[in-house]
């Protein structure tokens, strides 16, 4: 007998082949142990049966991309940029202010609010980010909230150490000591409860020749690189993802045909940040010409306090039809196959058997309505491991 | 003693003033009684009181162009879009043929979901036109929705009558005759149940003769003209409203300053519909520009299976700054009272004694948050009349 029985869907997106109709679920102690007709289906124990009443039915959306433990907000500045201002990342260091002074409790309670909103919005895997800490004391609760969410929210979590997210104010006079600090003292303490290690390679963050030195010496430690690139101007971050192995580059809204050649060519996927571009005002990342090129593209929420307040893949996966030019298909894909596949999460994202049972009822009836309804959350049921955890 | 009152009001946006910080709001019998400080304000009855925890508090939104009763989707006509087809206004007659053979029961049923979802996101009036019919049984049928919401549903709704939303099938060779026939048979029977007229003025719908000819024809009927103009080619509609002394002219995308001046000298407000804009990937209507020219702007969300699927207006609002230009301040008054005001609702759309007790509780510090984290539903709460009807 199977825990989940999913029947009555309209339309089935597996990323396992093209979408089925008429197809029914079955999920069992997590996984996913049928996808098929219905009369052939397993039977299910009481209660452990959803018709979807023909509904379309999605991986769950796997967010490969966030920083979304932080203290404060920056609306003002969100403000000033819509009068005019500039945003040259200098913002991040008040909310490593705001959140230094915060307490794990506060920390916690304000990130978990914000998974539940996710949740809720059909997310079922995040990427976490530390990056607002910029010292091992805060960088390390940052990575215990994290920890601690993983633990007590139905969501699979994967960490990233971003101690290279900005140089820290004490350190604004001698950036190479900080990047000396990140490679002898940091990461030495954060590698084991890290998955990642992350750096903003950027005009007054950090250059390609700090990066190579702190991603290198992550890699020491196990810790896989994921890659700042090209968000603001093109620094050289989406080359040297390519040429260490990188897990993703990230942004890549100024990426050029070369880099596409050498992400492809190493196989770093691209992550994609719709939200950021929207709320920076700037043109979106080149996602088509990356595809073309034959690199793996994820859509991310970017979740943070300055540059993409996003906590819903379904407005991410709209921009990136209508303003980056991705086909519907193209984009679920990239938000839920995608973002596993950066993360190596190589059970997830996709609904097939042996898969992890993480999916998503939309209320509507084909994954097309994320892109032409931008304005609904669409998520009616948000199931994990075969569980009903949202709607 | 107040039927409602609510406290802890982080900031109060008026409409009436510049926000207030500290103030509390009573409600009595459905109207707003009291807007002043905490300590001299009235007592209330049991339970009748919500402590706001610091959020922001702002009017109810009053979407003054939707065109929410409708049969079927164009998911796949968007999907076409994206792909590279463009939008000439022709899929309106795809709704058409789905909207008449729909039964009354199932419109309203689809219908009052959306209102449902738009009171969720924080809306209290709402504009709906007909249109989905072109020809009287089934126009009527749509007023008749119409009514019905407003009869069962905790929202003040206008009906504007759109019989010239586009020329039916069975007109195609004679578009004259079915203008004569909107005049003739068609307003004189829908006259009495709908609160204005509307005409789509564009190239493949109607032209400014027959716009005039109609809305002249409804004035006598007592019906006040609403107009679809300059949204896909620059056609003369607002001129038009301007020479009707319309109470709206709608979209606006392709005005020019000579448009605006003569909005402004007519006092007809502009309704903006970022949403439609957004999907048809069209640039933003110049609302900076008509603001400069001194005419009343509202933002609406156009909502429609075709243009512009949006069933809330925090992203209209974002839109409207992100991509139009609005300041923050602006797009909140034009969502609310700019509405109120194009649709002649003097106590509608600010927060002040005597006004109507229909607001809303934002779960964020400052309404700056519908702007910059468009992808979450900010409602917290939605009071209409006094009573919290969502959240």
């Amino acid at each position: 007998m199977t825990d989940l029985l999913l029947t009555g869907i309209g339309r089935l997106v597996t990323n396992d082949g093209p979408p089925l109709v008429g197809a029914a679920v079955a999920i069992e102690n997590g996984r996913i142990t049928y996808v098929g007709a219905e009369a052939d289906a397993p039977s299910q124990g009481p209660g452990g049966r959803i018709d979807c009443e023909d509904r379309a039915v999605i991986p769950g959306f796997v967010d490969a991309h966030t920083h979304l433990v932080f203290a404060g907000d920056r609306a003002d500045e969100f403000a000033q940029r819509l009068a005019g201002a500039d945003y040259t990342g200098g913002g991040i260091l008040s909310t490593v202010a705001a959140t230094r002074t915060a307490s794990e409790e506060d920390l916690f309670r304000h990130a978990a609010r914000r998974v539940r909103r996710m949740i809720a919005a059909g997310t079922t895997t995040v990427e976490i980010k530390t990056g607002y800490g910029l010292d091992l004391e805060t960088e390390q609760r940052l990575l215990r909230v994290a920890q601690r969410l993983a633990e007590e929210l139905p969501v699979t979590i994967r960490t990233t150490f971003l101690g290279a997210h900005t140089v820290p104010l004490e350190f604004q006079h001698d950036p190479d000591r900080y990047a000396d600090l990140i490679v002898e003292e940091m990461l030495p303490a954060v590698a084991s409860d890290a998955d990642y290690c992350d750096v903003f390679v950027e005009e007054g963050a950090f250059s390609v020749d700090q990066a190579r030195q702190i991603l290198e010496a992550a890699a020491v430690h196990g810790l896989p690189a994921r890659v700042h690139a090209e968000q603001l101007s093109h620094s050289g971050g989406a080359r040297l993802a390519a040429e260490l192995g990188a897990a993703s580059a990230d942004h890549l809204d100024l990426a050029t045909e070369d880099d596409a050649d050498a992400l492809a060519e190493a196989a770093v996927c691209a992550v994609l940040t719709p939200g950021a571009s929207y709320s920076l005002r700037k043109p979106q990342a080149p996602g088509p010409m990356l595809l073309d090129h034959g690199v793996t593209v994820a859509l991310a929420t970017d979740c943070n306090p300055g540059t993409s307040y996003f906590e819903s893949t379904g407005l991410v996966i709209s921009l990136a039809c209508v303003q980056m030019g991705l086909t519907v298909e193209q984009a679920v894909f990239a938000a839920t196959r995608g973002g596993a596949m950066s993360l190596g999460l190589e059970d997830h994202g996709l609904i097939k058997p042996g898969g992890v049972g993480d999916l998503v009822i939309l209320d509507a009836p084909s994954e097309t309505h994320l892109a032409y309804r931008p304005a609904t959350n669409l998520v009616w049921k948000t199931i994990k491991g075969g569980v009903v955890v949202a709607g």
